[in-house]
């Protein structure tokens, strides 16, 4: 099969943990006889830079009309000081709205071999971490309308708008219950349905979808008792739905606990096949350029991408496998490296992975 | 002195935290001259039962025309089924509102002799952890105004409104700024200024109000990276201020990092020296009326009582210091208890607490 993939490698260590994706990608296209042919676009700070936009809208075009987009990083301290409709991450909420990109999945996993980089007491994460976060992405407080009154309750008011319809939440609902049938069949919809109205719309859609995936046990959680129970026991945690405001939060705290943000990947669905896929660490504009950025984050989102776009789960599988052998070879980049371990830069780490494919 | 204290004791473990409470505050009065007049009032689930209304109006009256209020827990599950209006959550509220209480304090404090209930690595909580949430808490989306639309963007829409004006920003920043100054001279503002308009205008009155205090040093974050960042490095943070929504999430996480929820108290102050002081602990229902509830933090909410209404600055820290004691003593309530400690129920913890002012 032959398969159309937009590249965004983006800005900082972007390029450079891209370039060692693409090689696993055509070592997998090479085994399994399949063509990637990649294209290049232009997104965040280095499309600022040239060509005055965060996102041009060739890169609208070609990501429309590829079968995925796979992004490295953008941003960094050098357009920080932009205004803000001018700034790197609006190419990521423009992507997210041009390419439909409803659904973001959020997978946080503690590895076996990283267990101590994970935060948490030894005893809590015992059993490990296995928790996909799916955040609603094209909708809620981040679409909604906002602005400012020169009125308001105590002088000048701004204001945004956290809304959510039917069909939005049904939707994203059945992305979760259909992730949670291959998963350990269960859902947590966390919402703030004591107060908001958007989560009582939210919590009785969930409750409707549910009714379809009958072997999927449901509950409802609120989100500041979710924040909590995170960290008190994240075992208790396999599938969770959320709003885009809370799941931004939720999927950060999510990472974080397994004390591994570089191995981190991430999926954004659009109805249909079409899906971006990036690592959830940032540009880290600090390494750029020397070799020591982690690319399995992004690797693994290729991964991702081979299961969600192109329907080749025993390839995914085979790269996620590759990158769990690595790890117990001893070998670390930078970010995860501890006593013992060997030290290897970027490329060296990819030439590893691409070696156990 | 005289002082007229509203006490709420309301549902499951309410009372039997609140009695110990008062046994602590009439001992305080004994030793250093003071007279501590208390009035019960309804509020939550047993002012449904009595009255038909989770709040009746004697109930914000007696507060209104009190010096401070002190209130145990409201809710428990007999009143989960009710509809929304008519829960016992809704008197929390209708007293922020009534009484006008904008801001809301949240220390999250581990004390040494709990440091292993904490859930971090050792190694993280080594220095403790000593951080104060500042929650702004009559405004934003849980004030701002809701509803439905027939014609959403798919279907049925419902809607809520973050609302922020400058007034209200202002006041909470400079009380945040105060707190600062008796404290570690840090501030951090909590926002999500790159995607909410609300948030842009928070910002920037933080930034003018900061003026005002020159020695201390401000941050922005924005709401995802201080999720994470309360997880992989809380002793980064002295003052946390942020809106209503984002410091219900915060304060509640970064409370479950002390690990025990049933010493941590709060403080909701009005303009003037009016405030309502609480546990952050729920009404624990499955052990109501068992002598087993931890009355610590009810204990340490009237020291910040005595401290933020009553100006009695040394009376607060000699209760304080008293906890303290006790926990070096080894006594410990069941939720706290490991070990080689003594386990004592609630009115035994209360009379300990007593005996060391
Ligand atoms: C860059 C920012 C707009 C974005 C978001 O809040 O969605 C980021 O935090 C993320 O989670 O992808
Ligand atoms: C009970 C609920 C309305 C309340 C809130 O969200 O404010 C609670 O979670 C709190 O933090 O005090």
């Amino acid at each position: 099969m032959k398969f159309n993939i937009a590249t965004i490698p983006g800005d900082g260590i972007g390029p450079e943990v891209i370039e060692e994706t693409i090689l696993v990608l055509n070592k997998i296209g090479e085994i399994y006889g399949h063509e990637f042919s990649f294209q290049e676009v232009l997104a965040g700070g280095i499309a600022i830079d040239k060509t005055g936009k965060p996102l041009p809208e060739e890169t609208v075009e070609v990501c429309k009309n590829s079968d995925a987009v796979l992004l490295g990083a953008v941003g960094g301290p050098k357009w920080d000081t932009l205004p803000g409709d001018q700034r790197p991450e609006k190419a990521l909420l423009g992507l997210r709205g041009a390419l439909g990109l409803y659904a973001n999945l959020r997978p946080a996993v503690l590895y076996t071999a990283l267990k101590e980089a994970s935060p948490l007491r030894s005893d809590i994460v015992e059993q490990g971490i296995d928790i996909c976060v799916v955040r609603e992405l094209t909708g809620g407080i981040y679409f909604g309308e906002r602005g400012r009154k020169k009125e308001g309750k105590m002088g000048e008011e701004a204001y945004d708008t956290e809304a959510y319809s039917v069909g939005e939440v049904e939707r994203i609902a059945r992305t979760a219950f259909e992730i949670a049938m291959k998963r350990d069949k269960r859902v947590t919809s966390v919402d703030k349905a004591n107060i908001l109205e958007s989560s009582r719309l939210w919590r009785s859609v969930v409750v409707e979808v549910a009714k379809d995936y009958p072997e999927v046990a449901l509950d409802h959680m609120y989100v500041d008792n979710a924040a909590m129970q995170l960290i008190r026991y994240p075992q208790q945690f396999d599938v969770i739905v959320t709003s885009n405001m809370f799941g931004d939060i939720l999927s950060d705290e999510a990472s974080m606990l397994t004390g591994s943000i570089g191995m981190l990947p991430s999926a954004s669905l659009a109805e249909g096949n079409l899906g971006m896929y990036e690592p959830i660490h940032g540009s880290a504009p600090d390494i750029a350029g020397e070799n020591k950025a982690n690319p399995i984050a992004t690797i693994l989102s290729a991964a991702m991408m081979l299961r969600y776009s192109l329907q080749l789960d025993k390839e995914a599988q085979v790269i996620e496998e590759a990158v769990i052998k690595v790890l117990e070879k001893n070998y670390r980049t930078g970010d995860i490296m501890s006593k013992g371990m060997t030290l290897v830069g970027t490329q060296e780490m990819g030439k590893l992975i691409v070696g156990e494919l």
